[in-house]
Parts: C-alpha cells; sequence; structure tokens
C-alpha cells in the first residue's frame, strides 16, 4: 500500500519547486515555493498569474509573491498551470 | 443496529482508495486519499476534476493534490465523481 | 412541560435512523445517520441528493457520504426530503 | 428603568414557547423551543417554514428541526412569522 | 482632548435609551436596548423594521428582538432610523 | 529609514482626529476617532457616510457611531472620505 | 538550493520598501510598507489605489493607510501595481 502523506509534508516535499496555486476566488498561480507557515501562507518566486477571460487563459509575471493560506483552495505540486493542464 | 462510524474514522478507513469530494465552491474531484490532518487537508493522487459546463461534465487529469479541508462540502468514498453518479 | 432537547442530544437520537440534511448552499440530502462528531460532521449512509431545478426536484443516490459540519444549515430527524415535504 | 435582559436569558425564557427565527440566508421559522446549546444551535417543534416568493409567502411544515446557530440572523419571542407581521 | 470611549463602554450607556441598527445584510433596526452580551447579541425591545423598497422605506413592528452580534455592522446610539436620517 | 509603526499604534495616534474607514461592504466613513478595542472596533462622532449611487457620491450626517472592527477593510488617518479623494 | 523564507520574514524585510497588496474584495494598492502585526494588518504611507474601471485602470493617492489582514488575498515585495504589471 502506497504510504500515508501528511498535507505539510506534501508542502515541505514542494520547497524550491514549482507548484500551481488555485485560491478559492479562482485566481490561479505557479511559482517555485520558497516557503511556507502553519497557516499556510506562501512565499512564491518566478511567479506566473494566470486569469480566464473570454479570449483564453492570460498569464502575468509577478516575480517574488506571499499568497494568504486562508485564501487557497487548493495545490499541486510539479503543476504546470492551466495552460498546460488544458492543452 | 448498524454501528456507529465517526467523520475522522470514515476519512482514515479511505487512505488507499478513490473518494470523490464536492467543495463548497461546487469543483469536484476524484483520486486517491494518500493522507489527511485534523483541518480535513486532503492529500489525494491520480486526481481527476469535474468541471460541470453548458456542454456537459467536462474532466482534466491533475495528477497529486492538496485540498483545503476548510473548503470540502462533503466526500463520498468510493465514489466515482458526478458523470458516474448520473449516468 | 415538554421536556428540554440539547442539540447534541436531539442528534445522538437520530443515530441509526433517517434524517434530512438541509446545506447553507442550498443542496439537500437524505441518509441514515451514522455518526457525527463535536463540529457536527456527519457520516450519513443510504444517501439521497435532492436538487431543486428549473424542471422541479431530481434526486440522485449517493451511498455513504460524510457532510463538513460547518456547512450545515439546519437538520429535520426523519425527514424525508423535499419531494414528501412538498407532495 | 427596565431591567437587564442577557441574550441567553432571553432564549432561556422562550423554552416551551412560540419563537420566529430569521436565518442570514434568509429563511424564516416560526416554532417552539425545545433546547439551545451556549452556540445557540436550537431544538425546535412544531416547526412552519416561510418562503418568500412571487406569489407571495408559501408555508410548509416541518416538524422537529435543529437549526446551525452560526446560520441565524435574529430571532423574535413569541414572533408569528412574516404573514402575520405583514398582515 | 474628548475623553476617549471603548466600543462596550458606548453600548453599555445605551441601555435603556433607543438605538439604531444596521446589519452586514444591510437590514436595518432600531429599538430600546434591553441588554447585550461580550459577543455583541443584543435584546432590543419596541422593535421597528426598516426594508429599503423600490417604493422607499417600509417598516415594520417587531416587538422584542434578538439580534446575532456576529451579524451586526454598526450601530447609531439614538439614532431614529433610516427615514429620520434621509428626511 | 522612516521608523515602523505598528497598527494598532497608528489607530492610537487617530484618538481625537479625523479618519476614513472603508468597510467590507463598501460602506465609507468619515467621523472623529473616540476610542476602540482589541478587535478595532471602533467609535467615531461627527460622522458622514457616503455612498456611491449613478448620480455620485451621496453623504449623510450619522453622529455617534460603532463600526464592527471585523466588516473593517482599511482606514486612512485624516482621511477627508472619497469625495475629497476624487476631487 | 534556494534558501528557504518564512512568510513573516519576507513581509519583514519589506519594511521601508514599497509593495503592491491585492485585497479578497479585488482592490489593489501600492505604497511604502511602515509596519505589520501578527494578524498582517499593515500600515503603508505613499499609497495608491488601483480600481479597474471599464475605462482602464483608474489611480488614486491615499496617503497614510491601515490595511485589515484578514481583508488581503496577496502581496508582492517591490511590486509596481497593476499598470506596470500589464504594460
Amino acid at each position: 500500500m502506497a504510504s500515508t502523506i501528511l498535507p505539510l509534508e506534501l508542502i515541505d516535499r514542494c520547497i524550491g519547486s514549482k507548484i500551481w496555486v488555485i485560491m478559492k476566488s479562482d485566481r490561479e498561480f505557479t511559482g517555485t515555493l520558497m516557503g511556507f507557515d502553519d497557516f499556510v501562507n506562501m512565499v512564491l518566486t518566478d511567479v506566473t498569474e494566470y486569469q480566464v477571460t473570454e479570449d483564453g487563459i492570460v498569464s502575468n509575471s509577478l516575480g517574488k509573491t506571499l499568497l494568504n493560506g486562508s485564501n487557497i483552495a487548493m495545490l499541486i505540486p510539479g503543476g504546470e498551470g492551466p495552460e498546460k493542464a488544458e492543452s
């Protein structure tokens, strides 16, 4: 049976790698995880934001960014963002 | 009389098996449960996301995913997702 | 005077019997209560979900289900669900 | 000067009598209060639900009901519900 | 310099007098404050509710009422309600 | 380097002076701060409320007012309100 | 491997420098960070607010401002605001 992985363990393993974060407000980001705290507030670098518009997905570079953990709906380790997910 | 099952007990029994998760935002996922914590944050693998669109249900593979427990409305052990539920 | 009943007492008495649960998101379920915890997270079995659509009430079988207590608006012991309530 | 009444004192005095409860979701109920807890979760019996529709107020009998205190906006001891309030 | 007044001090001074309460849901009430607790749940008597409709402000008498403190946006000691405020 | 100012320090310095408060519900007020507590519930006096309508900004005098801290989005010490900000 | 940065560490490093803050209500600000507390309530000075309107982005100077931490969705150290991000 596959070993159990606790949520904070999974996030800890993502430090230094790319993750895809989806907020409760439906904003989406990819970036490299640099750190997080017990509230799952996250520091990402090399951040790209994706906004779903009528003309398709628009992406936007933001550099280093801090995301409020209480606003995060889900995260995907190694995720490439919505563009790659749908292509 | 059927024995009583506590919520965290039920989730614990799901580790290693498929579950169907419905979020407060109406996003729906199926995947194999790998772990969870006291806030019912969940690590799933082999994840499929279902989005109800005008053209019916669109599904999308996401791989390993962490879901924020505060955003989960309900979960169905062994659930196959909306497609199977309605077919 | 009718004796006082505390909320958790009422729920405890429902274990093993049918209840009708209405969520803050207006989703409605009936099912047999198998267990609950202090946050009123609930494990139900033989679950039917009711969705109010333009064509009337559509019901859908879900089997065993865990409901997030923070999302429950109200519950009706022995309730038969919206169809019976309105017929 | 009229004596001061604390909120939980007021509710305690309502046990065994009719009250009108209005939820944050605008759902409205009358019923006899059978019990409540520190979170103001409430057990009511002989419950009538009122729904404001385009054709006026529709009422619906529900029997014994548990209301989630965090969803209650206001309550009116001895209240007869919206119909009486407006007639 | 005018002396400092703490919020709960201000409410305490209002006991026995008229106040205007505006809820987060935009419902508005005036009434005489009879008591309150640490969560600013409030007992009012001689209560009038004001609803802003297309035809202007409609008022409605409710008698004694308990308001859920978590739903209160603001309160105005001695306030006469929206009608007086706009005339 | 400009000295650091902590949030509650900033508010404390505003006692006796005018501030502009914007709520999460987009209601806006100016008034003189008379006091506040740890939850940033605030007592203001000489209060003016601003409502953005199709015909522009409508202002309304409210006298002494208590604002629920959990509903405050931001505050601007010495702020004159939306009219001055946009003229 | 890049060193780990904790969220509050990142914010602490921003004291005295420009940051771009995006609220859960989609309001956006840039300004110089003067201080913050454990709830990530923030004091900014030389603040500009950006509002996305049909005619494009409108900016507005606000001077010193206190932002409620519970309403902050994300922040970008050194961020120049939406105008620069999209040009």
